[in-house]
């Protein structure tokens, strides 16, 4: 099914749904024609309005051992040299971080998904466990943070693996979900997914729900997206914004897909790292919690529930690889 | 006529002008002992005080294949290899992005002009097209991201052309409104656009108020002017204003330019881009609508209607080339 | 008169002089303690408790022909090619930018200093002219943008003397006050300028008042000082600072300074740039404006009056130049 | 004792030492059930509920003679050249800004550290004298600026020793704390301080309370966290927050260290240079000491006591310099 016909759809959906909701507001006329084969509840299962899916970053000690990013501006050392400060601030996602953000999280009974990388499980064996054990979904991320773009097949794909293999003896779970270093893999990444059996990966900002890709051999891997705009790493470090400037800014991203999700299908995807789990960004967070849980029809879900549910319905968006990634010759278009 | 005479008669003009506005405000002694040379109501048409002129970057997959600029700071891959989910970022722009902006449109029936990149009409036909039915004007961009500044006559006649045709081809639109690429054409530009019957250009930010450029050949195109500053990929991008700060800046240039409003010819130009039509954005970019629509004598002009307006009216303020670009060789001044 | 001498009786003498104002806040115990020996009433003339001093650069087009900073993020052309858009950035500090805020100031009344490059003096004589005729200080500011902290003494002197020729023919007032492109002279330039006849710089950020410095060949030359925070073009360009961002900024050191203002002799120094004088930016200025004029002892000078008063009092902090400059060996610290 | 442990017992007795505070807020299950073997009142002494540690780098001068950091974006010369104006702009921390900020904490009668680079004290001994004079903590920072990262062993032991004698020559104060200039000392900096008699460090971020470093020789040294993001040097010329952003991010953090101070040993770092203390910043600073100086059990500590409370205190964390620094040859893991 075409994206723009389920589109039309699913407004004519959302007309219907909004009587089970607090929330209305009038819809632009050309939304209220369009013709209505999407029956009320099926955007999401169990009654939920639009579910939030949180995912924290397990990655204390993955960084390089030298050259590493690092908060500290002047006086950087050149690769080689070992930056003790720089050591420390990474440590701090496995000291504080970690324990602090599990800890809001069980006073809201959230339950997420964290992204853990294979030497971080391999280092701090007893935080993995406490992750999973405390009721959250254990996922991939790399076994470190080498370039995994630039990887051959087998490469990537033993990269992967191992990344996997740690993270099942530690914690006894099985990662099926994915989120390359940085978000970045080759051009094969999807493929080796394929093959290691995960279900879906977060490494695509195109949309703001759960779509399903057709790869070129046919299979299907489920997309469960990135918000790059709503991940602290980005909001704190890149952009530079202050705890409060993040809080209005998660707000209004989450008004805006509220207010969407009364005629379609939508979620909000909030990424956090272990080592910014500091004291004014957990307390804005925490107002932030406090914002959305209180809204009808909000529920957090797994990644791997998302997932799931996406694979099932059948009104899921369906892409072939080569429209998601256009213009690059390994996903040469195929007529669909 | 010179830009300051005209400053002058505007001022006394504008002192005649209030009494049609609900807003009044004490101006400086200066400004009123000004001569009154033009008549109340000449500054825009049809009791316009001031119109405000949207455009929306069509221009999902124009960006370079390889080493495209990207919101994922770290772990960036060299020219050459390709960035799977830095390809997802800009596809948000037609999946996402333009539709969710045409919402908000139609909901305050705003027509704007949007500046479509040829290569992105191209991929994206369906959208191009829905973008001209909701009824806003379709503008050229160039043909995709290449570097127009150093292209000979030749060469940037045809990068421009090729724009043209798809889009006249896909939506039926003769684009006659040109945005070069990052607004930056090369010293023949000017020339080129007369040569293909364009109307206006928007690549000068000089003024807050259309003018007309009279070529060396004696020619003339209409600017219609840029806001660098009021433009989304500057404030969320590369200012990382976050969208409440921009909000803010939004309104606060709104103010100042509504006050000058009353005394002078004054429009307020404000960009859009595609991809970053985000919900957060959105749901800001939706109260500065608000804010502005109910203010008396406010209207959303397309950037066609301000410079036809201009064209045909006598108090438009007229510079030759070399007084727009001191310094450039290549308008050497002619006396005026 | 050693300045930590001047700063106990500042002190103390500020103990006395609240009385005199509305303000009124308890000091630290080792304040109240400090010896009386200057006045009340002798920090600032004419019963003023605290000058604001403005200034406003007048540098159209004193930027280089290719190369110059531009607010354009992307596509930036190498040198040697002509930046259109970015020539028209520039060029709206003529056509809109100082017109806009000379209006402002007329509103309040306020008379401010206006260093003026002089190739933009050149390029513009009418707006210089406006500048002197409405009651602002012509101040030099080098001839354009060339690099002058590299400049040989005798290439150093051409370039101020042309600049202050210039000003002196178009505005027929002689510049005493100068400010480097991007505050940077020579080792030479208080020498050069003294030479010139300058009676003050304002290339110095180390103190909120003015005081004079001692050259090795005994003469002086008044500091007015620089306040590199408080200034548009690093709030603004730099920093990222939206407008109301600044806005705060600028009342906040308002209110520290103003309360220090009690005890000790104070000022704020506030620097506009002609092109940054866009709608959102006057806007909020203006507020700020309104703020500060209705504080008891508030006035607005001119940099050159603020300098003559310097001068001639004899409470002004003294310094050697090679305390101003320390660890720079064309200074050799004499005996003080 | 592992940290783990100490976490579990912490969260117990913050259940305990509850009733001493105003504060009270439900706590998630979890940490109810876990065991209780640390006593009220162990966190910290005197029915202290959570220290806040203030420190002020007073480092005028020593920087780089030419080449150093500079606020002053364009016209940046050469490392060569002498940079006047940014000189000028450290030297405000010597005039203003030092001075500024002792009068600050003298209305609320809070000690502090200062860190002070050996170049510094020698260049200004009444200004390091003043500090102490005033009640606070003499600590060290480095000769100068210099890297101190890839020195040897008798490199960086002479270079601390230096600038410990200087300190002691001056003020009579032998510094038993360090800093390192941009906290980066070389792989040795421990054992050095170790050789040196120093009691504490505080280049690690790696906790929100103080700790115990095993060396690999047996000995051991206490660190007392820095806390980077709370850093007036971070926060302004870094991330470019305006101090109105700094202060909001100051409270949000000390909001949330206070709440777990009620189950756990925290304490909040601020760090303040002195160039930086302008009249915008204090006046927002002084705020910020206005907010927590009210809250019941909040109390400021030199660093040296908080160093020597945490040495002797059994309950304190202790970890090996192998697990501060994973992945660090040099600490090559030994079995704990």
């Amino acid at each position: 099914m075409h994206r723009r016909d389920l589109f039309k759809q699913g407004l004519a959906a959302g007309a219907g749904a909004l009587a089970t909701y607090s929330f209305m507001r009038p819809q632009p006329a050309q939304a209220q024609s369009r013709s209505n084969t999407v029956k009320p509840g099926q955007f999401w299962p169990d009654g939920i309005r639009m579910p939030m899916s949180l995912s924290l970053m397990f990655e204390t000690g993955a960084q390089p051992a030298t050259g590493a990013p690092t908060p500290f501006g002047n006086f950087t050392p050149p690769p080689g040299i070992y930056d003790l400060p720089t050591i420390t601030w990474y440590r701090y996602g496995y000291t504080e971080g970690v324990p602090r953000i599990l800890d809001v999280l069980d006073k809201y009974k959230i339950k997420i998904t964290s992204h853990m990388s294979g030497r971080t499980v391999e280092m701090y064996p007893d935080r993995a466990r406490e992750i999973v054990q405390r009721g959250h979904e254990a996922a991939a991320h790399g076994w470190n943070w080498d370039n995994e773009f630039n990887m051959s097949y087998e490469q990537e794909k033993a990269f992967i693996q191992r990344n996997v293999d740690m993270i099942l003896k530690v914690t006894g779970q099985r990662a099926v979900g994915y989120n390359a270093p940085g978000l970045r893999g080759s051009v094969n990444v999807l493929n080796v997914l394929n093959d290691l059996g995960f279900v879906y990966h977060i490494d695509d900002v195109s949309r703001d729900e759960p779509f399903i890709v057709k790869l070129l051999n046919g299979k299907t891997i489920v997309v469960v997206p990135y918000a790059v705009y709503m991940n602290d790493i980005r909001a704190y470090e890149a952009r530079f914004f202050s705890s409060e400037q993040y809080l209005i800014e998660l707000k209004n991203s989450f008004d805006r897909l509220y207010e969407e999700s009364a005629y379609r299908r939508r979620m909000m995807a909030v990424t956090m790292h272990d080592r910014l789990q500091r004291p004014e960004h957990v307390q804005t967070f925490n107002e932030f919690l406090e914002y959305v849980i209180q809204k009808p029809g909000v529920t957090f879900m797994k990644k791997i529930d998302i997932a799931n549910f996406a694979n099932n319905d059948p009104n899921t968006i369906r892409e072939n690889i080569a429209d998601v990634y256009p213009n690059v010759p390994n996903f040469e278009k195929k007529t669909s």
